[in-house]
């Protein structure tokens, strides 16, 4: 049949796309973990022509011919599930793509080394001044490119389909506003408990953990929550991630010699995303649906791993005679209590990316809230400042006392594709709580197994649950299959209140 | 005008095909030192997309059509040397891409890895009847190849333009007759010395030195002969090879806990590779005219700093020392002369990768009459392993014992492009030989230099005379214009008679 030949040809024009994507993942991983410092150049051009190679392999016109040729096929009705998913993805991408006229993706390109140049400078002197006129220019085209995609629509929900499809910005203001709204009462309380972490019990010089042990204990996590280092590897890079796809996951870390805990969660982050991409079903490799499904979705199985499983108080009760007998006398001392309390403290913060558990959404509830209205113009550039330290001081408390550690803090708004990407890490949480409710009922004794450094139960269970669903459905219909239920940020809530109420004793 | 406009847009699509086959070197690079061991399936599809991209990008017809502008324009008689020699460059190169059919690259790549299969497995039996009739199968193809390439030519000759352009098979067959009847005395002299080499002096358990301080070593001889970490790495891997290009070059070695000296002259043997490409000249970045010339030099670049400057009793004279101090008291015993002669040992054998500087030329001369003679068909499949044999009986004085150690001893031969990349070796002997002749009158107290470990003369010397020229010329122009005079294997004959009569006392 010739919808099956068009079908077959479409997906084999896709592999080709996939497969380059790989090639840029493993560019990137070089670039980040063992380039010679000048390779820059080089590697520039060499991104360069792959991001010119991936845009023409999946706007190729011939691309346009099969879609319409299949949809348009009354057999079209008679492909399967997967099928039909794979032809809305490709298609979703075509026409991302070819909206976008050539010429305004290269003004994004070159605006966005322009701006972080900017913001390099700005960031240095603590002044958004020097920022603002850059910054303006790009969130300009930003807004074109909004335009191009879709003019009807509220500009934040264009980006939204990029990363988190399905989801609205008018859904996230519900939602956030319900987290923000759980998360106030529980930093009060730990706030005003007697109860205090002691951070002396993990880091400072006492505390000293030789980068061997540190990596000795970065593959034993690794391996423990069924990171599969046949089909990965972990290197060292300034920021930890994770990039690969299937049999090649390659993770990061950063190790700090007076902070083990820095690496050591990392580790289980990085793992998390790192076994989300290991474990996707083998038979849609190269294929739409064999991708993971969105950012919100990956940050929940790496949050997972960090924070429900990680910074449990079980975990820490099977791992703390471990983590001793692994560091000599290092932790001899420490009681398993206070050290609990100590890997979980909570404390209102400026900086997103040292934020804890309880006070990172608040981070990103900020940027998100802000990104929404300025893409509207409801907020312009040159109010950024002023309204992003009123938010700090209304939600965190906290007082910024320059740009620098305020609205300048992170790159992310220098380039074109730090737009809209923010919701995930939010998103995250409130699905992988619910994720975890939805977990206890199938195995009711998990905490049991955590334990008992039985992890099996659970990787199994988000395997089976999360990962071999890969790129099948949108967020939130995943989330349904998921939990049976719609996306729910009580779980969240209620995840924090018990565990913290019980570590701050309120 | 329009040639110059042509003549840009003909870089410009060279530049594109230089960057991906950097973007190559960088997987390759990865694949062997790096990637986690399953991830071959996905590797494997990465480079054969890549491989028919680079095809694509230099068979493009617009290459075709500049080409066709450029060269009838009689303004091209205006071009100077380097735009004449660019546009010449691209055109080889897109005659040899374009006259094979697509069918056949695709043919040849399949046979090559059905032929390497049944060559491990005939090797692993040491048995030639297992590999024969897939060799036949492939030698076929490559003869096809040959066909559609220059029909008129003598087969040999064909291939030598892909590898030694200028030369031709007649001229080595004189040039390695040469060779072959310098260097048989020179060995029979050796061998009946009574000075003979004492390897325990470098290897065994006495002599076991840390990978730690093996790869301390690696990073001070990289340096000491200019080769820029800051462009560059050292990685270990089965075989050690230097991928790269300009601003990131990158070497590799193999450490052996009881022999230092393997990973020792590998590093400046790869580093000899990695300086050629480091010092290209800067103006010719991603231009035909800024590539290394041919394998030949490429060799005579590696084995100029392995053997003639690393393997020389004036650097040692220099060196010993710092190696005692650097390895502590493991050759606290070792004398400069006896250490000399055992880093030199000279004993005809059967492997090639393990030959010595003397006996080594031969291994590969054997190698260059039967390919010659294969091509031809004088002689045929089912006579290699005889033919094989008594060349390396009249040759080396060794008796084959099995296939394994015979004609199956290395991969080479299973690969359409195996074929015609040999002589480079021994050429890279002739060239640096003669290099090294020209270098002592102009630099006439360069072994002072070396006996004091100042490198800088020499390295700057073969950085103006060889490295500058870049891609310039083709090789025996470019003999003729570092050494004065054309291609002339006297002085390699020389050298090594000088050299091991001082050594082995004739």
């Amino acid at each position: 049949m010739e919808i099956q030949e068009n079908y077959k040809t479409l997906l084999k024009e896709y592999h080709n796309y996939n497969v380059l994507n790989q090639i840029d993942g493993i560019l990137y991983w070089d670039f980040e973990t063992k380039m010679p410092s000048e390779g820059v150049a080089q590697r520039s051009e060499q991104s360069a022509l792959l991001a010119t190679l991936m845009h023409e392999q999946l706007t190729k016109p011939k691309i346009g011919e099969l879609l319409h040729a299949i949809k348009s096929d009354p057999a079209f009705d008679s492909f399967n599930d997967v099928e039909k998913r794979n032809v809305i993805l490709i298609e979703r991408e075509y026409n991302r793509k070819t909206k976008i006229p050539k010429d305004l993706v290269e003004k994004l390109a070159k605006q966005s080394k322009v701006t972080s140049s900017a913001w390099k400078k700005a960031k240095n002197q603590a002044n958004y001044a020097l920022f603002q006129p850059e910054f303006t220019k790009l969130l300009e085209l930003v807004k074109e490119r909004v335009k191009y995609l879709n003019p009807d629509k509220e500009p934040f929900d264009v980006l939204l389909d990029e990363y988190e499809p399905g989801m609205s910005s008018a859904q996230l203001t519900t939602l956030f506003n319900e987290v923000k709204n759980g998360i106030f009462p529980i930093i009060q309380r730990c706030m005003s408990s007697l109860r205090q972490p002691d951070l002396s019990l993990i880091e400072g010089k006492e505390r000293e953990c030789s980068l061997q042990i540190q990596k000795k204990l970065a593959d034993e996590l690794a391996k423990m929550v069924y990171y599969d280092l046949d089909k990965g590897r972990i290197d060292e890079s300034e920021h930890p991630f994770t990039v690969g796809y299937y049999d090649d996951v390659r993770i990061t870390t950063h190790y700090y010699e007076n902070d083990f805990s820095s690496s050591f969660f990392s580790v289980l982050h990085e793992a998390g995303h790192g076994i989300y991409e290991q474990y996707l079903p083998k038979e849609y490799i190269y294929q739409p649906v064999g991708d993971s499904v969105s950012s919100g979705l990956h940050e929940s199985q790496s949050r997972f791993i960090e924070n429900l499983l990680g910074r449990s108080p079980e975990f820490w009760e099977y791992y703390l005679p471990c983590l001793k007998e692994l560091t000599g006398d290092i932790f001899a001392d420490v009681e398993l209590e206070s050290f609990i309390r100590a890997i979980n403290k909570v404390e209102p913060s400026k900086i997103r990316i040292e934020a804890d558990e309880v006070t990172y959404s608040l981070h990103v509830i900020i940027r998100f809230e802000i990104e929404r209205d300025l893409l509207t113009g409801k907020i312009s550039p040159n109010d950024l400042p002023t309204i992003w330290n009123q938010k700090y001081k209304e939600y965190l408390g906290v007082d910024i006392e320059n740009d620098a550690e305020g609205v300048l803090q992170d790159i992310h708004w220098s380039e074109y594709d730090g737009f809209g990407i923010f919701p995930g890490y939010v998103l995250g949480n409130i699905y992988n709580a619910q994720m975890l409710a939805k977990l206890s009922k199938d195995i009711p004794d998990y905490k049991g197994s955590i334990k008992k450094g039985e992890f099996k139960p659970i990787i199994d269970w988000l395997i089976e649950n999360v990962h071999q669903h890969a790129n099948l459905y949108d967020p939130p219909e995943l989330v349904k299959k998921i939990t049976g239920e719609t996306i729910n940020p009580k779980y969240f809530i209620k995840y924090l209140e018990e565990k913290y109420s019980k570590i701050y004793g309120f």
